[in-house]
């Protein structure tokens, strides 16, 4: 167990008295006290406010070990001087830690250290102040269930029974980070829809969005508050089945494509508002709403801001149900069904109490500044409104999210899709107006005509860039104005690493802050892990960017924080991602310099048919036989390559580029590249496991979310795949240019890997595996294509980090 | 999908208008309506009351289809007549289900009656008493997402928005069970100290036990309210890790035991209660308790029930976190620590505010009906507690609960306790007293003498039944006088299907109401499924027996319920479990009337040692060579049998016998034997599936619950452990009397399988498979052991339920 802290503030000594006095814990009579133990035992009995008794509270006190022999009641009495054994014995038992299991009662420094928990500088025997301040970094020291101690304490109720209504129901900061002192039994939760500039069912009419909203009854009464929005498409409903019939399927051959001679202005795409019709003339003003609603799926993120003073506010947007419009997909009219919102809460743009009466009602308790959050299609829309510089977007908390869906669903002229998605299927799939059937009924024709249209513009079967596309290149507009946080798994192939550095790239270029967190799951939200203080984190950065405290969050948060990949609870801070001080190294891939593992330099892409099959359906024994050292099928249908052990660890920052020089033997070809780790580790799962349930307290008698991390595995494993890579041989120049592909003809292909940050141990090799199609990724039609490289012309350049 | 439903109470028409106006679909005005087409757009519209404008809920019904091309709204309003297929068109939506998806608007007949759903007799054309009964019957239907209409509804407010004080925070009831009209945002948390006439830890002083309590906040303003209580001896905490080194390790040899003469008299244990010291005397009275809580785990059903204004008590007992005592697994102690909660919300025993101060409190706020729930050991205190006939306590509910520890850990004569678990480890893993350092330091002493002494008394390497086992034979007092609802999974081989036979059987001799539901699970909850309203038989039944409400459950709940287990989401009522009409069948186990796989009628059941490593550490592996009938490394290791293909279905009713003539070469030996289902099928998971997750709405912003089915594997199996038996050769008369066991000789064995309830499908087979050591149950030594058996002086009883 190992639990790692960024988010704590440093804290001066007299702030820290301010701040406890605030909170309670310090008060006139208390800071007249001279005797550390004294305060000491008052500390700890304000611990257990939940007990009214004292008499309870004292018998709560002396359930805690002191030292091996004396209990913390017995010892706050005694008349000795406090000594800092006694004190970190004491907070490892406040923190959830077991003697005999998690730490050591003679021992209560060293366990500390083991843990990762901060211990302050402190003398033998602590004095008044230095007691205030080792008890303010424990109140801000992380337990064994993902959670500072106060915010434990919180979720106990310690703010409510402090019984101070200047702290209830209103913001509160400490160190930094806004407090759980708001009543969640009492959240108001209401409709709107906002009349978004766009006409996307093409009905003639403004898309009408329904909008969703959760807000502290005390913005009933004069509290202007910030908000927290999440776009989420999916929320209304999914058509799981429905959409089945738009799925693609990828065993299929790759075809020849007729060359062209393409730039970027034929295939570029201009956005067209001139068609939109006129707002709907307002009938009146309200400013109460007309509907409540249930909601069944919440960010587990945004309901520990619900008790901490934040709005929330959700929508799914055109085409989902009870709202107008259509799906798309990614084009800017879904950034303007997104933005919409947005301009409603900053004061911008109308809303109406229902989608009939026109009765228009403002955000009024809104203070004005929105944060986005959420993974994947979500995080996405959050990028998208970043990037469109929307007035009121203070900031975005990006988990796994988009700037570019060519780079989702395409890679160098091939499909890349999993699943056999494509962006039609999940505009169906995302279609939940379909889930009301008296409304379907009346947009079903122009719903399956827009579906067809967009069916046969993406051009699944070509792979190529084109004016589709090119309208889904959410970088395409760049007026971001807001500072971001980004969040990446190294380990997500469905959005893959390369998005997230886009995004990095284009707000590099403008004058923001951002933030960056790389962690070694695939496709997950951190918000619930052990070792790291995520949450915490977020909390400073909203209070910073939303509630506008002065908490130093920009210098507090490192740039760049990323969980090591061959240590488990490992999570380290950097300057950049890429942009550190790196080294290319080159390694070519002559026989001299990698050892080549079956000897190839060719390989046919078509399997025995049999094999093929069980591939099909079952992709891991796939990848398994690709990437093994020690012989599989796949042995004459790729080229292997290993570097010698290395005699010292290194760390891959960026994203390596490989050049090749191949050939097929057909008018068709592509080429799959996988950067692999070679050795033998217990290396780390790429899903979390859950290690508590429901132990964490979003807020007092409120949601609790589960305790998760990414353990090792069990099994020892001889590798890993790092990066990957994929190029059609007739895109040998951009995504939309086509050349011939001449067969037998050697052609030079230089292409790029997802970028990532790989800590390659010592003793461990890297691998380089050369196929071609990918059965996970990529079509795969079993052609009986041979390819050949030169392997004398062949190089890998690979970004390390100087030490 | 398919929906099962047992917990509608059929009602008369009269009683439905009255019903209806209560709750607020019909009124005074509704009353005078002749129009059913007005009537019905009444009701519709009625369904969206968390939409406060009009013309949105004119939308709403809008959304829905009335025909395939006419929408609610207009339908409603067409003048023509009502038909029965509009009507069921609606219903169908209402409940959730898609056109062309779930179900068809062409035909919603056909679909209402494959999906299981209810249709009453109804003419072509609806006159508004028949609307009024068929939306009644509506109203309390399953939904697509496991809850009645009504239900569903009050999860989303419906309750709360007809803004009549009347119902709100009052007792409702709507067809016979009590309606989610509580609000659980004031719900009222606190905690007092039971003094049980113990003193288990032997302090010289009565156990003081801590009880948490959650009650309706009208509880405060003269509600008298029900209990459902929990007694859970987890939830302060697991000792996981501490009680690893109490873990037996069940690699070993079967060893020869010294022959005995020994009676029942010589191993019954008496319970002595002389030495409990007096209570302690009381200092002063209180109406306020000083201290809450904050609950990690819950149990859903009892969230459930605080939407319905019960409340619900949860209590860990002796040696947990907080309370006194020592864990003792099992004993008269034990179950003194339930039944004192009981008696203390029933006015008859003594609490406290807190364990030092000695100011009583009573549980004036309840109306004296307590009901239990709980699963596994938490049922297991339910069962001890009806079994103690303790007053106040009017019904339990108890899935999976024990009737007698001796069964759970050994089986005549030998141990059975999978994963090395034993009476010693389980009371350490529950000792979470050990989790408070202070508290521990004081009785670690006493505590480790305690556990000793446990585990030398357990006997774990005899196997016999001995005055240990005797204390924790639930079932050794019998004064019963609550109804029971017991539910069990036929496919738990943690808590095996003997308990409940018993505990029924225990009951039968009482007069009291039983009712017995038998699922095709594990050890699992049936709280939450689609295709079996559990939660409302629950309410009907905990309505009838806490409420005192007169909604004939008894009458309506069938008395034994089964799921299928050869057909997924199938559930079927019947009078009995084994004591129905049923045919004794004997199976004769000679060659000419069962075929004999491997010809074998001698096996070893010494195995390679590889072989025997590779089965300890996969156990899947094992049991599937054991059964498998295509031959595999158990084919010399057991004998299996096989009748012919049944050229009719049959269902097994009962607890099955077997007679064998064995012997063994040693002078130490045991049989085990399995019945298993041959033959192809998609065979159902033991472990549910969750098919939605936080669907399921317990009240107004409250819990969400997941839905969950067992579903069937999408792998085809050619088998399935039907059940099964063990037997110590040297306890050939019972579990306590040991004879000598002769090497080479035969002896005459007869026991006794876990019952069962198993529907062998036509073409299937019935297997038997003997064998020996149990590698997932009993000791296993990979002894060089020789069994043989006589197959001409064998045979089989099996219990066939008459159609």
């Amino acid at each position: 167990m190992k639990i790692n802290q960024f988010a704590y503030v440093p804290t001066a000594h007299d702030q820290i008295i301010s701040e406890l006095t605030r909170i309670g814990f310090l008060n006139s009579q208390s800071q007249q006290i001279n005797d550390p133990q004294l305060l000491f035992r008052k500390l700890l009995l304000q611990c257990y406010l939940e007990h009214s008794g004292k008499t309870t509270r004292i018998q709560k006190i002396a359930n805690l070990m002191a030292t091996p022999t004396i209990d913390a009641n017995t010892y706050t009495k005694s008349g000795r001087p406090l000594t800092k054994e006694a004190f970190y014995n004491i907070a490892l038992q406040l923190l959830g830690f077991l003697d005999d299991l998690d730490f050591s009662l003679a021992d209560p420094l060293g366990s500390m250290k083991k843990l990762g928990l901060p211990i302050i500088p402190l003398p033998e025997h602590l004095d008044c102040n230095q007691l205030i301040d080792a008890w303010y970094r424990l109140l801000n020291t992380r337990n064994k269930y993902g959670q500072t101690l106060i915010d434990y304490l919180a979720g106990r109720g310690y703010y409510h029974f402090l019984n101070d209504h200047r702290l209830v129901n209103r913001p509160l900061v400490f160190n930094g980070k806004a407090q759980a002192t708001f009543d969640t039994g009492t959240l108001i939760r209401e409709v709107v829809y906002v009349e978004a500039p766009l006409d996307s069912d093409q009905d003639g009419q403004r898309d009408l969005l329904k909008v969703c909203v959760i807000r502290p009854a005390e913005s009933n009464h004069g509290l202007k508050v910030p908000i927290i929005y999440t776009a989420d498409p999916y929320a209304q409903g999914m058509n799981v089945e429905w959409s089945k019939k738009y799925s693609h399927n990828n065993n299929r051959s790759l075809t020849h494509k007729e060359p062209n001679q393409l730039t970027y202005q034929d295939v570029m795409n201009t956005y067209n508002d001139a068609n939109v019709p006129k707002p709907r003339p307002v009938q009146g003003q309200s400013k109460e709403t007309e509907e409540t609603f249930t909601k069944f799926w919440s960010y587990s993120l945004n309901d520990y801001f619900l008790a901490r003073g934040f709005a929330v506010v959700y929508a799914s947007g055109i085409g989902t149900k009870d709202s107008d419009g259509f799906r798309t997909t990614g084009t800017r009219d879904e950034t303007i069904s997104t933005t919409s919102v947005i301009e409603w809460l900053h004061g911008d743009r109308i809303a109406f109490t229902n989608k009939s009466d026109r009765i228009a009602i403002k955000a009024w308790w809104s203070n004005g500044n929105v944060g986005m959050t959420g993974r994947s299609y979500l995080g996405t829309l959050a990028n998208a409104s970043i990037l469109s510089g929307v007035t009121g977007l203070k900031t975005a908390v990006v988990e796994a999210g988009l700037s570019d869906y060519y780079d989702y669903y395409r890679e160098n002229g091939l499909v890349v899709a999993p699943d056999g998605d494509d962006a039609d299927s999940l505009a169906e799939w995302t279609f939940s107006r379909q889930r009301e059937a008296g409304d379907y009924a009346k947009i079903k024709l122009a719903w399956l005509t827009h579906l067809k249209a967009m069916r046969q513009q993406e051009a699944h079967d070509s792979g190529n860039y084109n004016q589709f596309w090119d309208a889904r290149r959410l970088l395409k507009q760049n007026h971001a104005q807001a500072d971001v946080l980004l969040v990446h798994g190294l380990n997500d192939w469905n959005v893959k690493t390369a998005q997230a550095w886009n995004m990095r790239k284009a707000l590099k270029k403008r004058s923001v802050t951002q933030k960056l967190i790389l962690h070694q799951g695939q496709h997950e939200y951190l918000n619930n892990f052990r070792s790291f203080d995520y949450t915490d984190l977020v909390n400073l950065w909203l209070t910073n960017k939303l509630l506008a405290v002065d908490n130093h969050a920009d210098d507090v948060i490192d740039d760049v924080i990323v969980q090591d990949n061959a240590q488990p609870e490992t999570w380290t801070g950097y300057k950049d991602w890429g942009g550190q001080q790196t080294t290319w190294q080159v390694y070519q891939l002559t026989p001299n310099n990698m050892k080549n593992l079956n000897g190839n330099n060719t390989f046919s892409d078509r399997l025995a048919n049999e094999l093929f099959n069980d591939y099909t359906q079952d992709l891991v024994r796939w990848r398994n036989d690709l990437y093994t050292r020690n012989g599989s099928p796949m042995d004459t249908h790729c080229i292997r390559l290993l570097t010698a052990p290395l005699n010292r660890a290194l760390v891959i920052d960026g994203r390596p580029q490989i050049t090749l020089r191949a050939k097929s033997d057909a008018n068709v070809g592509m080429i799959s590249v996988a950067l692999v780790d070679y050795g033998q580790a217990h290396r780390l799962g790429d899903y979390p496991q859950v290690i508590k349930s429901q132990k964490i307290l979003s807020g007092y008698n409120w949601r609790k979310d589960d305790l998760r991390e990414f353990l090792p595995q069990k099994k020892v494993t001889d590798f890993k795949r790092i990066t990957e890579a994929h190029l059609n041989m007739q895109n040998r120049q951009n995504s939309y240019r086509v050349d011939e592909l001449i067969p037998g003809k050697f052609y030079e292909l230089q292409f790029e890997f997802q970028p990532t940050f790989w800590h390659l141990l010592s003793g461990h090799q890297l691998g380089i595996v050369i196929y071609a199609s990918d059965m996970a990724y990529t079509v795969h039609g079993n052609q009986a294509i041979n390819y050949q490289l030169d392997l004398t012309k062949s190089s890998l350049k690979v970004p390390i980090l100087k030490n």
